[in-house]
């Protein structure tokens, strides 16, 4: 298999003076650069930001050393219920550890989405994206002129992917306009992970049709019950893999504005891709030094923060359960989620998503998302996340169920 | 005039569910988000991050109050030469300061190019980039699916714009799928600034032809001889214009990744552009709070920085011009340069630049950039900065005319 690379970045060959440098670096040789203009270099870096700017595309190497240490063993997910110990062995094969060459330092996963678009789409080719899913994805990708094809995930007691359905879009026409599948482990917010048979099968279909996969993994530490052989895409040596992860989730802080991407697969896909993908990092070096001293420390604290979140939305849902099981009408049930952030709730569908949401606006000074907003694709749900303190999310669960008795005149 | 804005940004009104929110934040009602996946509003932020993450498009308002207050103060500019104090006031019109609604936080200004075209081009459309100029603009565009259309800069002892030929180039054909001009104020690397005069002109053809104005201005600060009446382009108010500046140069600190955009222009049109360009920001969200947090002290030690680095290039720069007035051969020249960290060699075109780089590389472990590289219509030009040690510089300039010597043979 051999990925289909877009023509956005310039892949043509270094000249004469540029190969000349590289001999230089290869053999040793010290070369004074008459045209450098990193002040960093030249004494005139300020003292609130000392240090000399390696300007790496990748980011900073102490910093992706520090990230593939701890993702090698096994980063935030520990703890995480059935999932502990298993996963860097399964994600990462044969427990090879992972490569800091491999890893990019960027801003975050909406960086990311951007930059594998760019490296993997011309104008009107596309990408397969869940449905349900979070909006963002199609909104990155007409940023990047990419059309978003989407792929149903099915619900019968618990999520599924439809593979039949998926492999005849990619033998379809458009199927060849595919450049990549997403693949959000766990998605949301239908909070199904991708299971081991489900991989298995989505690598083949991928490989076979030369499509490469975007992983998008924030909310994999978050396991909301007990799955087993539930593993990362990361380390994925099936296909060209590009496993997307950051702080906003594993560390409870989208204010840090720390994203990676994990780049594995085929040798010859993986060395192509970070050629290119090199190009376009180093037109952009979006980590800042200041951010990347942190990120050790940074690090040494996700496992408890991933824990101290997961113990709160563990212990919302469980809350959850005993609100809609002593609920008198009985009419609002949860869909089964097995991890992420938030959930689905779902009620009778005589009553309207939107109207249920402006009648909460409107009589309990509460917001939500309906359905919709995901493209599930019927009428009666709505998303509802786990965070909020037991105190106000049960506040705010009574006023959900209130407005729904309201709504069907009880 | 009326700018063309892309069809990447998903325009379409806000559903009933948002207009009802918006109405309750304008009357101050308060609403219990149900769906709200921001865990620093839940009591989940990490010691190590705390505060509660805003998630502004735009940035973190403190911060860009701090910097608007910075800017309306006449920035890092004020030691500039003859452009001292008359900046703020010609910039931001009737010294009218800035507004912090009108700056957008990012992480380099190459953030903000990509941004910019994704606002205004679609896929084929144009912006026009001055000649000789640093090709990290047409890279970009191409990253974007945007055509790079070249203007041309001439020499003639000073540099200027060549505007009968840019007004051709807006009235033809191609003109049309032209949606920006980049002016960068000071071109690097021909550190030549956009005077008064050429500002005017400039200013009623873009008007006149609806095409927004993306302007540069990372070098402004950095003049290297008096020049009268220049000034930022930043605030123009007489068409769309989108300043960009950031610490990269303004601080020396490449490193800290702190750029900014500042929109002005007739009212609707930033209107248009800013509801547009939210939705970008919005997508993306760059500022990380570690860095914003630092902003304020990062501002205070700009202007000293900006002096620094000025006496720095300048103290260079009359070196250069010794050492040229010495030099024995006498066949070497430096071309005039206004501002900026970089400055052009001239030499005899019997001379192949590139020989010339590869003969520095191979005998006296020096390099640097051949006019080429800037796309300089003719042979005979070496790209040098000015921000070295003294020490370092001289060594490297007496490398170039030593190198020279020989390639003439002498």
């Amino acid at each position: 298999m051999s990925v289909h690379f877009s023509s956005r970045v310039d892949g043509s060959r270094p000249n004469a003076i540029s190969l000349a440098e590289a001999r230089c670096r290869r053999d040793g040789v010290a070369l004074t650069k008459l045209n450098d203009s990193n002040p960093t270099r030249h004494g005139l870096a300020p003292a609130l930001v000392p240090g000399v700017y390696e300007a790496n595309p990748r980011g900073p190497l102490a910093a992706r050393r520090a990230l593939a240490e701890f993702l090698a063993a096994g980063g935030a997910d520990k703890g995480a219920g059935e999932n502990a110990g298993g996963i860097p062995a399964e994600a990462h094969d044969e427990c090879s550890g992972v490569d800091p060459d491999r890893l990019y330092l960027l801003s975050s996963t909406s960086e990311a989405y951007s930059w594998l678009m760019k490296l993997l789409c011309d104008p009107g080719d596309a990408v397969l994206a869940p449905k349900p899913g979070y909006p963002l994805i199609e909104s990155i990708a007409r940023l990047e002129n990419v059309e978003t094809i989407e792929y149903s995930l099915m619900f019968d007691g618990s999520w599924f992917f439809d593979l039949p359905r998926i492999e005849e879009i990619l033998d379809s026409d458009e199927g060849s306009r595919i450049r990549a599948m997403v693949l959000i482990n766990p998605n949301n917010p239908t909070g199904s992970y991708v299971k081991p048979e489900e991989r298995r099968r989505l690598v083949a279909m991928c490989r076979e049709h030369e499509v490469a996969i975007i992983a998008d993994e924030v909310f994999f530490g978050y396991d909301l019950e007990p799955f087993a052989g539930n593993a990362r895409l990361a380390g994925e040596s099936g296909v060209l893999t590009f496993a997307l992860d950051g702080f906003s989730k594993m560390l409870a802080a989208p204010h840090a504005k720390v994203g990676w991407i994990e780049v594995s697969g085929p040798e010859a896909d993986v060395a192509e891709a970070q050629a290119r993908l090199d190009v376009i990092a180093d037109d952009f070096l979006p980590m800042s030094d200041i951010i990347a001293e942190r990120i050790p420390d940074l690090l040494a604290a996700a496992p408890g923060q991933t824990a101290r979140v997961r113990e709160r939305t563990r212990g919302n849902l469980a809350r959850l359960h005993d609100l809609l099981a002593t609920d008198p009408l009985g009419v609002t049930s949860v869909l089964r989620a097995e991890g992420g952030w938030n959930v689905l709730l779902r009620f009778p569908s005589s009553i309207d998503e939107s109207e249920l949401v402006l009648s909460l606006i409107r009589d309990h000074r509460a917001t939500a998302q309906p359905g919709f907003f995901f493209d599930m694709t019927s009428n009666g749900y709505l998303a509802v996340s786990l965070l909020p303190e037991p105190d106000v999310f049960e506040a705010g669960i009574r006023a959900v169920l209130a407005a729904i008795g309201e709504m069907l005149g009880e």
